[in-house]
């Protein structure tokens, strides 16, 4: 359907221009979710429970409603109660009703940090005054943290009427369980008896957060006519305006939400957890109010991603051949049903060209707040389990690792768990630089280690919109319907620059607001270069298709007569007549006079995104007095299917990476017996900083997606898959013990040398 | 081209629902042009030139921006001088370089108030004391201030090298005449022949201010990178964008342009005055600057609408029928050419089926501020001297003056002295429901008196946009690229409703910022229900295509089998199958699954608008002991074509005729000897207030216009026209004086009275 534009014509794609949001967010201008400011406006904020389990048995909010200042009160009752269970399109939460109990507590509060009211008031001193003057009556229940534990007989219920789906027969009684889902392919059980040698491990991986350094914040106004606009730092400004609409009981048309810049996302951001709230807040007050989230509520109350236990069983053949692999996951959801165990079906053995295969994944409720994506959402901690069985499998073998990868690599045309069927992918090109590189084969002293890992990712496509105007002047405004995290309004003109061979800087893209623009599905997944640049190419070439009808009209002759080359439209032969050809430039100037404005506009659902693949590889120290692990050295090679702006696909690749490596060696929740969060602070919460990385090297391998006209493949997703298992594996590499646990964090590595020692 | 809509089966379209601004007007939250606040913001002063004609022989910044707070002065070196006259598309100035001029003086200051240099600083104070030590050297130079005297051989030029167009032979000498349009049909000479009876008349009009209640204001804000943001109080974004690209040498795609709410326009807010001016000092500063003009500096320098001499001779015989008309109009520009000559030569004779006519208009340069178009633009003055002697000569052949021009009235068919063919119009239906009014015929008392005129408005057309988007829940935005000056958002929210048959609230609209949505001219001449109207209706009628694509593709049917009725896709006939209707609700929901989103989009530039003709009748008494005239009775007549908002319709008919009654009883700018002006403020300078005006009455009759889908015709110019031949004909009717020089404020009635008894 889109023409696929041959690679080494480029004149655009493939530079690194700087950034639409690049000057400002270098000069402090660039305004995020906090950073807007009206007149008259509130500051809200939100009451958020002491208990990790109770249920709410009155709310009393009359004292606070009596502070001077205070403008108002909303509870679970200021929210539109949806009859029936609705699956959100593009929602984390099966049920739409659950997002409405996580942005407000109905019946019970569920985690520590669980809302359950908020205040609008003049300033942020009385708003917290008078969250302190809210009666609330609890009765207080037994709570559980663990997700192993909440799926044992006789732990307290999180919700009492939930019947596991998924196995056969249904289940009588209520559990935590929500959910099991199967996957296999092949027959598990003959591939295990093909096997020369088997291993059965267990991993376990905690709940990390996102660590956005933006905490969620927003604002929100709403008239007395029931019209409202919301400013707010979001990964899908058209997710946030459904919930909304949803939670308030109004038509999405009548909520206008504007994305602000964005000081990261990486998941969390795909859903909502304040805008219903400022929404119902200003309504209320008839005023406009901000929500500003502390850090501590961020990690209270936001994301995390799930905690997982995987129990793998792997099994190959002497020549190093994977014939079986099976997998047994428990992903912790918190507090609603919803952990991503999809990711661990689509991803945990994709990379490999497996013929027998089965994965099994629960999804387990928990007093802990409702687990959100975060980049390549469920993948990273079941990849964790897969990489450490291929690395010992190629251990105890006796096959080199990126050897044991390339033996059992997916190639195109192989089918994963789910069906996907692969296209081409540079995945041998990856393995085979990887092996050659000089990294691999450099030297390590004591105490150091080298890991290596792989990760697939499907990568995303969906529904995207996108918008050009051509100015009169030749220059060209974009609206692309996806909210730029990393960059996209830059590659998307870069896209449109090179469609219409123009200069990048004459193409000025903007994101546009819920109203100015159609739907278009949050910034996840790693969709947005892939499907709203689709849109955008498509937009372009609209655009491209006026202009011929116009130049045709000017030279009275047939479109089929008029062709569209090197940024001018000319005759299509020297048949047609002697034309001078025409540049946008002439086109535009006398638009008005051939038809009026032209534009291009493109809707769609993209389809077949491409997968990612990567591989990582990790060098580290080990102190064995302190049990602190030191990254050393690291690279990344992936493929990214055409880099349409390498800087940032660099960008992208260091930071999944720096993220997995935070993951890796220190982040965890820790909670109390009391199921209190001890650590919601960066203080305690440790995410790696910059003297805690090396400078990354990255390899960008370009093996093109044949669905996208310029061969675009997410890449923001499969950077943060391989390096749990680089790292530990390094760590191993380094000790000669495996520890498959993480964080790796000091007292975890003392107490394993105590261990090997003792 | 588009399919016209029967007027019998409109549901949404002809009621008035409360417009998307009206409660936030209401309530005080509509943010208008100095309501927005950023932090940061510095504050914009402008110098204004104490000379009415001087040369600047030099600027020195240097103690103003030495001044702690000061952070930018910016002066003529500042902005990007073109090299050669650009005309500007739909600008009022003949050579954008003269907007550039009026924005900032360059070589010489040319009237009371010109600015010549500007001020940011961080508050109001330091920059109106900065604005006090920037040292101007000027050579003062001889002014004039009417354009009569300015015609004098011998008069001051204010542009050394300006030599008259439009004259044969071409002149030699400069002068301040910029140019002479003359246009003519038949044979004038020979038609005067033919009547029975001939007037020659003088008519005086003086400059009169649009009186828009905001004064102009703006923030704009500009990055180090060069892209710019610019919030501001226009009728028309991308006017204002065009000209700050130009003045600043940048491409029009990096400045963003959001318009305000409006309070007012009028014409008066169709160019730019201070945008480029903070855009500048913006990017000078490199910090965002806000300008928000005084009142005094409104009626100094921006505005008016030109005053004018008009010299008319008409003939007719006994029996009433005109049989040649000819004019000789000398307009003021102010002190760029451009004053709105076209004006006379559309619309002065056109509301009568002329055979023999002759137009010749004057457009001279005067030391007044650079002529902005007002309502109707440069008609009111023509027609104030066209219907004087249309009821003059009435009353002099015994004719009633409703039947003179019920024997003279333009009709389907005839052409305009410019060459226009008009179509239908419901002339003759206004003049019969005027002529059989109560009104009309109800007694008056001692000293007051009536009066009636008529006026015709050719309406504009041009290039305007609009997307519309269907949202998952079935309710739709939609984006105008024109600025609701008087509710347009509801009009095209039910021309939207009606075309998709669905509930009018479902549809929100919102005006588009200029990256937002693709150039749209500005609302200006009544231009807007009808161009951007039409927009509007394609776009939705383009959704419809596609969403009974749709559902054809869900049907497996072709699309010519499917049909759009009531709102639903249907089987185009019983022969297609057996399937149930689907509503937008039901297409909408499954739009991610069907293809994507659905939208629909137009980009056009329309064409023929049609024409606006009115009737006024206003009852005056006077008070010949102070002269004061006072308003008694007032009832207007138009035709809509279709009234989309009746409401709207009417206000917009009240407002015009409240401005026309000012400009007729009391506004007029003062001037001394010294050429500095004596009145700019709302004091001296008299608009009427809500105590000056019975209630206006309003008849609309609609005859379609047959190329608007909805039979549109602007309705914002006509109610102008009429209403100062009206209040004289009707002061005449109290008196038995004629007075052919406006205002017929308290000072010219006792002279005239005065002058009756002496």
């Amino acid at each position: 359907m889109d023409n696929i534009v041959d690679g080494s014509e480029l004149k655009i794609v493939g530079t690194s221009p700087v950034k639409h949001d690049g000057v400002d967010k270098v000069t402090g201008r660039a305004k995020f979710g906090a950073d807007k400011h009206v007149p008259g406006m509130l500051i809200g904020k939100i009451l958020r429970s002491p208990h990790p389990h109770a249920r709410i048995k009155s709310i009393d909010a009359s004292k606070a409603l009596a502070l001077a200042g205070v403008k108002a009160v909303v509870t679970r009752d200021d929210f539109f109660e949806l009859p029936a269970p609705v699956a959100q399109h593009g929602n984390i939460y099966t049920d739409f009703r659950d997002l409405m109990r996580n942005c407000m507590a109905r019946e019970k509060v569920l985690y520590d940090g669980h809302a359950l009211a908020a205040v609008a008031a003049t300033t942020a001193k009385i708003a917290k005054k008078a969250l302190g003057l809210i009666k609330v009556e609890y009765q207080v229940l037994p709570h559980v943290i663990d997700a192993e534990d909440a799926m044992l007989p006789g732990a307290p219920l999180l919700h009492e009427k939930m019947i596991t789906e998924g196995v056969d027969p249904v289940p009588t009684k209520p559990s935590n369980v929500a959910l099991c889902e199967e996957n296999s392919m092949g027959d598990v059980e003959a591939g295990f008896k093909q096997a020369d040698i088997i291993i059965e491990r267990e991993f376990r991986t905690m709940p990390v957060h996102q660590g956005y350094i933006e905490p969620q914040a927003c604002l929100a106004s709403m008239d007395e006519n029931g019209r409202a606009e919301l400013w707010c730092s979001t990964q899908g400004h058209f997710a946030v305006r459904a919930a909304s609409a949803l939670m308030l009981g109004m038509e999405a048309s009548k909520i206008r939400v504007t994305p602000s810049e964005i000081g990261g996302g990486f998941g969390g951001k795909g859903t909502s957890y304040i805008e219903p709230v400022a929404l119902a807040l200003s309504r209320k007050a008839c005023a406009p109010v901000k929500i500003v989230l502390t850090r501590e509520e961020v990690f209270r109350a936001t994301g995390p991603t799930s905690g997982c236990r995987t129990r793998i069983k792997m099994g190959a053949t002497k020549d190093g051949r994977i014939t079986a692999a099976e997998a047994d996951l428990v992903y912790g959801a918190g507090a609603f049903r919803g952990a991503n165990l999809r990711g661990a079906a689509n991803c945990m053995f994709s990379a490999y060209n497996l013929k027998n295969a089965r994965i099994v994944a629960w999804d387990v409720v928990v007093n802990r707040p409702k687990a959100s994506p975060y980049r390549a959402p469920g993948v990273p901690m079941a990849v964790f389990a897969t990489e450490g069985a291929v690395n010992e499998l190629a251990d105890k073998l006796g096959i080199d690792r990126v050897e044991m990868r390339v033996i059992n690599a997916i190639h195109q045309g192989n089918s994963t768990i789910v069906g996907l069927k692969v296209g081409p992918i540079g995945f041998d090109e990856i393995l085979d630089k990887l092996k050659n590189s000089e990294h691999y084969n450099a030297p390590l002293k004591a105490n150091q280690g080298r890991g290596i890992s792989v990760g697939f990712w499907g990568n995303a496509g969906g529904e995207s919109c996108a918008s050009i105007n051509i100015n009169a002047d030749g220059s060209v405004t974009l609206v692309e319907g996806s909210v730029d995290i990393s960059g996209s309004r830059m590659s998307m003109s870069m896209m449109v620059a090179e469609e219409l061979g123009i200069d990048v800087d004459k193409v000025n893209s903007i994101v546009g607001d819920t109203s100015s623009i159609g739907f278009s599905m949050p910034t996840v997944g790693s969709r947005t270069t892939f499907a709203t640049g689709m849109a955008t190419v498509r937009a372009a070439r609209e655009a491209i298709r006026v202009m011929c009808e116009r130049v045709a009209k000017i030279w009275d002759v047939s479109t089929d007569e008029v062709v569209w080359e090197d940024g001018h439209v000319k005759p299509a032969s020297s048949n047609v007549g002697d034309f001078e050809p025409m540049s946008i430039n002439d086109i535009a100037k006398i638009a008005g006079r051939t038809g009026g404005p032209i534009a291009g506009h493109s809707e769609l659902n993209a389809q077949g995104p491409g997968p990612g693949l990567g591989a990582h590889m990790a060098d580290v120290e080990v102190d064995p007095e302190t049990g602190r692990v030191t990254l050393l050295r690291y690279t990344i090679l992936q493929d990214a299917g055409r880099a349409i702006h390498p800087d940032s696909v660099s960008g992208q690749l260091q930071g999944g990476a720096t993220q997995g490596v935070g993951w890796a060696l220190n982040e965890e929740y820790i909670y109390g017996e009391d199921g209190m969060l001890q650590n919601p602070g960066f203080l305690d919460y440790r995410v790696p900083v910059a003297s805690d990385m090396p400078m990354i090297d990255t390899i960008i391998v370009e093996e093109p997606n044949p669905t996208h006209p310029y061969g675009v493949r997410g890449v923001g997703e499969t950077p943060i898959i391989p390096p749990q298992a680089a790292v530990a594996n390094a760590v191993e590499n380094a000790l000669g013990i495996r520890i498959n646990q993480l964080p790796l964090s000091p007292p975890r590595i003392l107490a394993a040398l105590e261990e090997q020692k003792g």
